[in-house]
């Protein structure tokens, strides 16, 4: 049998044990695991340089492998987060609702674990831990599948889970590494719904098309976010300025930050050069339209592509408009549904907007990089969903929990 | 254009209007599209007598030619299911959830449409009366795709449809239909993710299972029924009898009832008899193990398939077990997740199988038949969800409903 149907049957076989541990008995892993991973520091970060050498050799961009080192600090952070977690409520057995029916029949609506999560990622071997210990504290078992830049990490790092797991009374076998990183056991792994519940893949857009143009099993999408900003012309001057170049600068590289400003015609020809010079200011490359090329002969001319463009850089793309509904128009068409702004003093506006624009995440009047499971509250995150089924905009430990009907009677039948 | 394409875009392109139309406008179009149905009865008979002729000349089962058939009767039926409709609760625009952060950040967690609904269905015309009126109490746009055997009887009603939604606020082109019932464009219509947000196939388990299979369109997935009901030693006799009877032929032929019963073996040894008897009094043919067809030789030999297999008629598979966890193994191993019965007096024993058998629906001394929408007190069914992501169990009008965040500021950032 191959090792992905091995440790799918594995994975598969721990979850009626799992989804019956008590919020103690996950904490308690969840604490072995955090000792574990203090103690075998040493072991963690020698298996990670084979794969740092291993990158190296292969000219891997010394960006990625920044992001595949672990280092005695990034090891603490991990083991610091495992803590935080514990502290988060469990969502598991909560009862949602409860009603009785007219024949005396009750019913319960419980929260419950997912069963076996199937997660698909790219170098990052943090989310080795990451995503085993959301799992773990949900009552979930997990399939992981990194990739084979970072296998010698992600099977340390399996090794420390199973060590903890070992002294804990949550199944040691929840966790489990699918150690063929080929295409093909990926593409055999979309298929397996015998097994899985939902697949969450976490790495760059290539990666998550993939799996949900090929995936049987159901897909947890964290997608991009082409995200923009809408200043009407009512805006407040410095609100507006401050909100667009926290939003574009505050780290340009991630999904919730904005990708093109709308600019109300009005509010462009009071504030436009201002917001330009603050732009340029901080080092952002501006693509506009005639409007904003005409004002400042430092803005590049934007094209249809600009608007289609998740920059993830210090670029953005600025068009003047005439009316909300011409902004929410944009957004809808260019958009990627995931966290759109519009900053304005008119009230009727905002409800407009609200009610209109399709996005995980709307704002009125703040920036668009609080889309962020910690940044709403949430303690943790899974990721940010861009798909409308199960969880919309950041997800939290509830998103990976499912739910059961509990039925009560004495006798009652049809 | 191909005529799938031209219909998803001009689905696709009412569901900002559709989604701020108000409950009042909704129930308005959804008054006129009961009275159209009425004031078109004999339009409608008559396309559907050509479906009908058709698959008369085409050597459709009769079983099937009835569930083609629309008469006045039927016709009402529809026509009064739609002014039902129209009092349940509107769940769009709720707020689910609202907090506030620190910094001053107002959060709400809203309730919107989801968008696009793809429809893929079999012979009932009845589904496109069904599906579209859903889709429209809950803010939705959608793409009915039904059989070829009914395309007389599905175009004559998505024909009134419009007649209906021309009357209304709501845009005419939410609702469409896909005259090319080929195999090619169901296929392409798998892959729409650019204007469908979800597929829900209505239908026999092959269809359902080649949506599955083939869609990266997420899925709503309502699933076969091999349902159980295990009969503990310390069962009352006559509620046990009376249930495992409702819940095998009340109406074999539906996802709710009962394939195979598990009989604890004490219970068995004082009861069996008066079990067997029973089933067989209402015409069950049974199959049972060794236990039972030593006891009666009218009861047929099981074997492994028995236990796989969704009978969907007066049959049942009968089994001896040793305790509730050889209960709860069998049940997990051969059964669909969907609705599983504990007959108890033993409470402990209600907690053990409310906890580990893994079923959308759990039940305690009640017939399984009671995995409805209706009896659940939905007042609607989309359909009984198998799947563990986003709905699970008898789907009400929340299940074709998303969620937004709207988020309130005063020029926070980052």
């Amino acid at each position: 049998m191959s090792d992905l149907l091995t440790k799918a049957m594995l994975v598969k076989g721990t979850t009626t044990s799992l989804a019956t541990k008590t919020t103690e008995q996950k904490n308690h892993a969840l604490q072995l695991l955090s000792k574990q991973l203090r103690e075998q520091k040493q072991y963690i970060i020698t298996e990670n340089s084979r794969d740092i050498e291993q990158g190296r050799q292969n000219g891997l961009h010394e960006s990625l492998i920044d992001r595949l080192i672990l280092d005695e600090a990034r090891i603490d952070d991990m083991a610091d987060a495992l803590l935080q977690l514990t502290e988060l409520e469990d969502p598991i057995g909560n009862i949602i609702e409860k009603w009785t029916r007219p024949n005396g029949l009750q019913i319960q609506k419980a929260r419950v674990p997912i069963g076996v999560v199937g997660m698909i990622y790219e170098a990052r071997p943090n989310v080795t831990i990451d995503a085993a210990s959301l799992c773990l504290k949900t009552g979930n078992a997990v399939l992981l599948r990194g990739s084979s830049s970072a296998i010698y990490s992600n099977t340390a790092l399996v090794k420390v889970i199973h060590d903890a797991l070992a002294q804990s009374d949550l199944p040691k076998d929840a966790v489990q590494l699918v150690e063929d990183t080929s295409r093909e056991t990926a593409s055999e792994m979309f298929k397996l719904n015998q097994y899985l519940d939902v697949l969450i893949p976490r790495g760059g857009k290539k990666l998550i098309d993939t799996v949900v143009a090929n995936a049987s099993v159901p897909v947890l999408e964290t997608g991009a976010g082409n995200c923009h900003l809408f200043i009407d012309q009512t805006a407040q001057k410095e609100m507006a300025i401050e909100i667009a170049i926290n939003a574009k600068t505050d780290r340009p590289s991630v999904c919730n930050a904005i990708e093109t400003i709308l600019v109300d015609q009005q509010w462009a020809e009071q504030h436009g050069e201002e917001l330009i010079k603050a732009l340029h200011a901080n080092e952002v490359e501006i693509h506009g339209d005639s409007y904003f090329t005409s004002m400042d002969s430092n803005v590049i001319e934007a094209t249809e592509e600009d608007y289609e463009t998740e920059y993830l850089d210090y670029t953005v793309a600025i068009k003047t408009v005439q009316s909300v509904t011409e902004a929410i128009n944009h957004i809808n068409k260019y958009g990627t549904h995931h966290s759109e702004s519009i900053i304005t003093e008119n009230d009727t506006l905002v409800v407009q907007f609200m009610n209109e624009v399709d996005a995980a995440a709307v704002y009125h009047n703040a920036s668009t990089r609080f889309t962020d499971g910690f940044e709403f509250g949430f303690g943790a995150e899974i990721g940010i969903s861009t798909q409308k089924l199960h969880a919309r905009g950041p997800m939290g430990l509830e998103a990976l929990t499912s739910t059961k009907y509990l039925l009560h009677g004495n006798g009652q039948i049809k």
